[in-house]
């Protein structure tokens, strides 16, 4: 086959068939197709887009250009979740105990911070010793022992996607919905899962900001992981100010063990976490709905039962259970300082991106992949879109151990914010739910 | 600067700076933009297009990234035609010297043979002992002395040029019109020319086959070499069925050898030589009309002068003289054999792009670029598009040294041709002129 034809069927918009896009994956794995003919085709696909049978066809491309991972020795319909990525989107830690709580198996395969977007794993690694570089065998193991393992993404797991994820990332061509949805679709096939819940998130601070591009991108997750069998719902969440009060790692492991404990906390993280748990509830078969879900798993989060699983895996993974057990005697940060009001009125709109970028500057983040992260970096937010604030009043409290990253981030902060005279009416944490049967609205869907 | 960035700015439709696209090829050019960027970036170029000020300075940047040749030693405005290529199109040999033959400096830089094309270069080259790749020095000696010289590209000129044109070759990015102007015309202009005449190609034998687009192109091309100052003209011409009778290297130079005598032989041949011949008058300022370039043009080649500066020329760069004087004592092909019709009719279309692979496969040109061209091969055309012609009588006369090419040019050649009952109207030769005022019927322009 010759790969500038398939390039130029697709560049005409073209449906291209198995065997040219099996063609290209396995030539672009293998060296044989060049990185510029490849940037030259997702560039193509970035402007003529993929069928879902296109897509389909991709996703199992990516998945069998690498190993899978065999749970079939591990009994229940092991159900994950994926979001697309926010800050201070924590649900992860809390959600994963949870769902194992109820006996369903929760084998999670996360990232680490991307851009203005924190990473699960860099979160687990803020635990002293916290291990996520498990094997795969380890990883099996821990899911069956404990009910749920966190893992990263192995070398030999979607080979394909790394390759090209990382092409992607240099040729200004990420913002392909067919390619995003087959990179995520594949990993996660590729991780042995039965069901998934998707956190799609919309706003300012996610990846794609505009509502409707987020529902096709919620609508591609969706049909490529039906079409691969999987019972698949997205959930389109806001992410147009962080979740939760807490942003930076070892401040958001702090927020979950205090959520952990008695289900009580910030009241956004609470229930997209219970909503997320309620759909994996449900695609496990523990509950005939997901209003149903809900309600089970906020007397389980109430009951601190979670807690005790989430202590069991931090052991599991060899982290260090006293600072667990003990936050406050987790070591404190070198700078601190406070992000406050420049008048009075009501805080109307955050930029999330620029607040996820404050953290990154902060230390909480990389800029380039060889950066290190400091665990301490990050924000406590005291208000709220829709809070009132009196001039000079905080914010949010601010930590880091970079001196020189403190009047940066000020003044980023200061214009990260609008304060209004009125109090404007906030975005629907929940706006939709899209399955299967189409797209639906949150509120409608789950009394 | 991010070439990120720019890559994003272009897929999303913004118009890019000076220091952006400088940015762009300095770093191609220098090695730091890596061939993955630059393949992502033609592919969003090609969807998204270029502006006349973005094509304007590409094409500058072009220039810049090697040298020129300075001509303004060589008294006279300099003038040269250009074609977008295509199937026995071998104007050059005859105008060049036709139109120096008034005094008019033609400095020719040439291409070879490109997938179903012939290249002047390889044309010349059939001329025993004929250079074309002569140093810029030479070049500009002969030009000076002789009126017209005939060169290959060199390795100095437009290496940015060169460089992406390969890229585009491989990445299915050639079918962009900024970039096909921003190539012509950064070698034209870096050439030392003040007008340039262009014979633009439109039907089933030229690259860019509709003619929409051949329009679009060749306003491009217009709007360009007007932006650098250098008066332009384009002619909009056939190209459905091979211009003139003969169609190979040595035959063509043969069929221009016949024409140079007294000005007769095929009429497209000789009507598209005058027509850009008198475009190459009009802009030389020996004319105050194309009409009467022409036929000022006409009188000239019946002459047989430019005859004499031709053969000045094949010595000045080497060439054997006796073979264009006795052009019959030239080697015979090993085989030839008679492509006939199959039925009784008129010959009502020939697949232009099918001959010209043809005569590629016959060895007149080239399948990769290592390969050798075999200068006898060719066609030699009995038959016309509109001509009548009975089962059995033959469209042309074939020739080659490959016996078991022989079989396959039977089969392909009778594909190429469509024989119908009824005598169907053919295309114009000429179709339109454009240049810098607009787009005009070239009947209603030339009476």
């Amino acid at each position: 086959m010759n790969p500038v034809e398939i390039i130029v069927k697709k560049r005409d918009g073209k449906k291209l068939t198995k065997e040219e896009i099996s063609f290209l994956i396995k030539s672009y794995v293998d060296g044989s197709l060049a990185d510029y003919q490849m940037s030259a085709f997702a560039m193509a696909v970035y402007f003529n887009g993929l069928t879902d049978e296109e897509t389909s066809i991709l996703t199992f491309e990516m998945i069998n250009s690498g190993e899978t991972i065999d749970l079939s020795q591990i009994s229940g319909l092991k159900i994950d979740k994926h979001s697309t990525g926010g800050v201070g989107d924590k649900t992860s830690m809390i959600l994963a105990p949870l769902v194992a709580s109820f006996g369903i198996p929760v084998p999670m395969m996360s990232g680490r911070g991307l851009g203005h977007t924190g990473g699960t794993l860099d979160k687990l690694e803020s635990i002293p010793g916290f291990r996520v570089d498990l094997e795969v065998n380890e990883f099996k193991k821990i899911l069956s022992e404990v009910g749920f393992a966190m893992m990263g993404q192995t070398k030999d797991i979607c080979p394909a996607d790394k390759k090209l994820y990382s092409l992607r990332d240099v040729t200004g061509t990420v913002a392909s919905i067919p390619l995003i949805c087959a990179s995520i679709m594949g990993k996660k096939i590729a991780e042995g899962i039965d069901g998934l819940v998707l956190d799609v998130k919309t706003g300012s601070g996610a990846f794609i900001p505009e509502k409707s591009e987020t529902i096709k991108l919620a609508q591609g997750l969706v049909r490529i992981g039906e079409l691969a069998g999987k019972k698949t719902i997205a959930l389109l969440t806001d992410m147009s100010q962080p979740l939760g009060n807490y942003v930076g790692n070892w401040l958001e492991i702090k927020e979950c063990i205090e959520i952990l404990q008695d289900g009580k906390g910030a009241k956004d993280l609470v229930d997209l976490t219970l909503a997320l748990s309620g759909a994996m509830l449900l695609l496990g078969k523990k509950t005939d709905s997901i209003s149903e879900g809900i309600e089970l798993c906020r007397k389980k989060l109430e009951s601190g039962e979670p807690f005790e699983l989430f202590k069991k895996s931090v052991v599991a993974q060899g982290g260090d259970l006293s600072v667990i057990e003990k936050p406050d005697s987790y070591p404190k940060s070198k700078f601190e300082f406070d992000f406050v009001a420049e008048k009075d009125g009501f805080i109307s709109e955050f930029n999330n991106y620029e607040i996820g970028m404050t953290a990154v500057n902060l230390g909480a983040g990389r800029m380039k992949v060889t950066d290190k992260i400091e665990p301490k970096a990050g924000m406590i937010f005291q208000k709220r879109v829709g809070s009132k604030v009196k001039k000079g009043e905080g914010i949010a409290k601010v930590f880091t151990e970079l001196e020189n990253s403190i009047e940066p981030a000020k003044l980023r902060l200061a214009n990260s914010v609008v304060i209004s005279e009125k109090q404007s009416q906030k975005s629907d944490l929940i706006q939709n739910l899209i399955d299967s049967e189409g797209i639906h609205e949150w509120n409608d869907f789950c009394k």
